[in-house]
């Protein structure tokens, strides 16, 4: 008892359209023309201002050839040109390819090398980084490198030296750049909303850095997801301490075009650089890593304004995700919890532990050639994120490690880095010199909370290292561990 | 310089699944299983029975054979069983026939007809309706009608006769039908985002009723849209004074369940029942025709709860939609203004009358068993509404009419009833002796805003005849003009 008729109704342009957050910005630009969009220092820009900009830099792009299959590099901090990139590039139809401030040279070099970007644009302050990389890549490439087009960021805020050299070298300023182009570009969004928008690297800290895809119907779904889940709506006014070069600033660059907000800007994320900027902008909503958000909270008073003048929402994630926070983000696709033996759903018991694993529109088109990896991390039509975890019985999973730092011990699954060590550190203002005290305390607090093979054998003070996207340096730690040698843990 | 590697990462299980709103209610009941989802006079269900009654529903119809390439019928108010509908329906593959109440019998019989409905779920105070809706189909159908299987959901707060009398006709009772379900029922997601949900007929004023097909990929986009435009988030309390039955709510039915929100239903939308709803759930959000908007804003005080213990925030559209509002809600998805005439946008001054068509994946799939409608609706690739407008210098929409009610008056175009007559309802309370003094003020109102062929020729006092969904019934009013005669007009 069917009616095919009900299902033969093709797509046709009226109602159907690639998915794409570009379409935020024109709409943003239509419906709030003079709102402010981007703020930093003493300039900013409107929507409408923001929209022509994006469109010039698009159209700067094209008069130079780069568009569908290019791809562009901009290594930068929070700034206007990279909130403008997150647009401009894929208006051209390219690639944008965001890296992060913080590697070195030569990793820079072969993210360049592998993403084959045809154009660097990078902020005056990271400019003498860039051209290392390139350097770098010119010795390997015995005699055959084409160097990338460089474009140069401005800041007025930054030591115009270092803006006189980039010049000098040749690199064309970024303001000139957008100026070759025409703010009423008629950009045209992806005929496939499965078209790449960006590419960005892992750490790396196991092989090579993978790079990552990510499509226009990912980033759009994303976008969109996060007003869902976060009490973030129309007009907010958003800081960017989270870096947009990691992972595209979890789509909220797009995001807050869709929301028509207000987007601050931070060159270098200190507790009192938010403090300021939260009371200056009336800032309504930021994102930062928990490490970040720790310093931010534990901030020596006088770089502190407290109480704060209004309410601000923090969102966090990252390094260890708070479980409710994990699972709202992975629930909104649909997540199941398999275990790594046996591809079965573990108990909620919160004891047993899995791997998690996932599947949705926001996951990842793919690494960037590298079908080995590929098929490892979509093994069994779901994406392995490495991570471990336990489910508890009312549903939360709580992330517990990543899987290559679980080691067995005494037969018992555990961390690694547990089960020998516990690093701490102090906050400011604590007295030092209680460290063997505060040692024994935690030593026993542990034992009143913890199995026997999870007590740490020692507690060692000190700064912990992290990497620019607020992760700890795990393998600082390790290396830090074997200096100490097994004599002096058992010991302590 | 092309790198074919960028795009060159297929669709896998992990990073593509089709978009469907039904996924929100699975994400509900795993995230906030034990919150209140709907509430109904006494009854009041979690997310997580909400969940286990629409996967009996989606098992029960199964077990009829009712699946893909079915259509069900309901017809009912807004009571639980026309929510759980929209996802129990289309958990089952089927879509969802949601049918406005007040239709007369003949239409009915028309639409159960032409949409092919398997089954009939009717609320029992429509039971007679639906009885007589069949008879007429059995009596068009010379012999060779198979009636639908017809479920009669009880409430409470009806009379128990008419329910008695559904019984006794054959009508199996909605819970008793959820209870020949299975409520951990594996139902399946569309296979393709493209398939039809849901199907709802147009009110049929200039011919027989049109069969709106709206399919997962647009509902689960408007479901996302809604929050996107709106403040409403995690949490609201929706109160359903809008109906289900026209345009599914404008999706709110998808929209709560993202949000893990609180369902208040609503059998009859008087002033008095929100207000007391209002209060006694904490409501913090509502939809509602301009109309039944203003009979709430004009309730008598006896019915009132002012000032409202919190606030309470209100969207509105349809009829006469604000501007604000529909320009709002078109241009998330792009939209451009064209004249009927020629084609190309018309100016931004405010005066230029153009037709609305729009473009975007929240347009429906297509008119049911309609190729020349469809073909004119979607003429060029745009969506037709047949709504004219003007665009405002600061971009904003004003809808003036339709484009069947345009006539030509002296050679300017102006809207056909304006032309002849002013309708005018009065407040409660306003003294009705007065009507010759206001009908002057009115005309001369008029006269000191509009052109002179705008001007009413004359008012005339009374109610004004709406539709379920709040619509003016335009020709009611020209009937009513016509039998004034113009003679009558011309005196006035």
């Amino acid at each position: 008892m069917e009616m095919r008729d009900i299902d033969d109704l093709p797509r046709n342009a009226a109602n159907y359209t690639a998915l794409t957050p570009l379409w935020f910005l024109e709409r943003a630009a239509t419906v709030h023309p003079s709102r402010k969009a981007v703020a930093h220092g003493s300039r900013t820009y409107t929507w409408l201002q923001t929209y022509q900009r994006c469109r010039r830099l698009a159209s700067a792009l094209s008069k130079r050839s780069i568009g569908a299959g290019s791809s562009v590099a901009i290594i930068a901090p929070n700034v206007p040109a990279l909130y403008e990139a997150h647009f401009g590039i894929p208006m051209s139809g390219a690639v944008i390819n965001p890296v992060n401030t913080r590697l070195n040279a030569a990793t820079i070099a072969f993210l360049l090398g592998h993403s084959q970007s045809t154009m660097v644009i990078v902020d005056q302050e990271s400019f003498n980084l860039a051209e290392d990389a390139l350097k770098i890549m010119e010795e390997k490439s015995q005699g055959d490198f084409e160097p990338p087009l460089v474009i140069v960021i401005a800041d007025e805020s930054c030591d115009p030296e270092t803006l006189r050299y980039a010049l000098g070298q040749g690199a064309i300023e970024y303001e000139k750049f957008l100026e070759s182009g025409d703010q009423d570009f008629g950009w045209k969004p992806p005929q496939d909303e499965w078209q790449s928008i960006a590419l960005g690297y892992t750490s790396g800290t196991t092989a090579s850095p993978k790079g990552v895809v990510l499509h226009h119907r990912g980033a759009y779904l994303m976008a969109l997801s996060n007003p869902l889940i976060w009490g973030i709506n129309e007009g907010a006014v958003y800081l960017w301490t989270l870096p947009m070069f990691h992972c595209n600033g979890w789509c909220f660059p797009w995001t807050l075009a869709a929301l028509c907000g207000t987007n601050i800007c931070l060159r270098q994320v200190t507790a009192k650089a938010v403090y300021s900027a939260i009371a200056k902008y009336r800032v309504t909503h930021f994102c930062a890593a928990p490490v970040v958000l720790n310093s931010i909270v534990n901030a020596p008073p006088e770089d502190t304004i407290l109480p704060l003048p209004h309410i601000v929402n923090v969102m966090t994630a990252g390094a260890a995700p708070p479980p409710s926070v994990l699972a709202a983000m992975s629930q909104k696709e649909g997540l199941d919890v398999l275990s790594t033996q046996t591809g079965e759903p573990v108990p909620a018991d919160g004891k047993t532990i899995g791997e998690i694993v996932f599947r949705g529109n926001v996951v990842m088109k793919g690494y960037l050639k590298n079908p080995k990896a590929n098929e490892e991390t979509f093994a069994n039509g779901w994406f392995h994120s490495g991570d471990l975890g336990v489910k508890h019985p009312d549903g939360y999973i709580e992330v517990k490690d990543r899987s290559k730092d679980i080691i067995i011990s005494g037969g018992e699954t555990s961390a690694a880095w547990r089960v020998a060590l516990c690093f701490v550190t102090l906050k400011p203002g604590v007295d030092k010199s209680n460290e063997k005290r505060l040692a024994e305390d935690i030593m026993k607090f542990s034992r009143s909370k913890m199995p026997a093979y999870w007590v740490p054998k020692s507690v060692i003070f000190g700064p912990l290292p992290k990497t620019a996207t607020g992760k700890i340096q795990k393998h600082v730690l390790r290396a830090k561990a074997k200096e100490l040698g097994p004599v002096k843990l058992s010991k302590l």
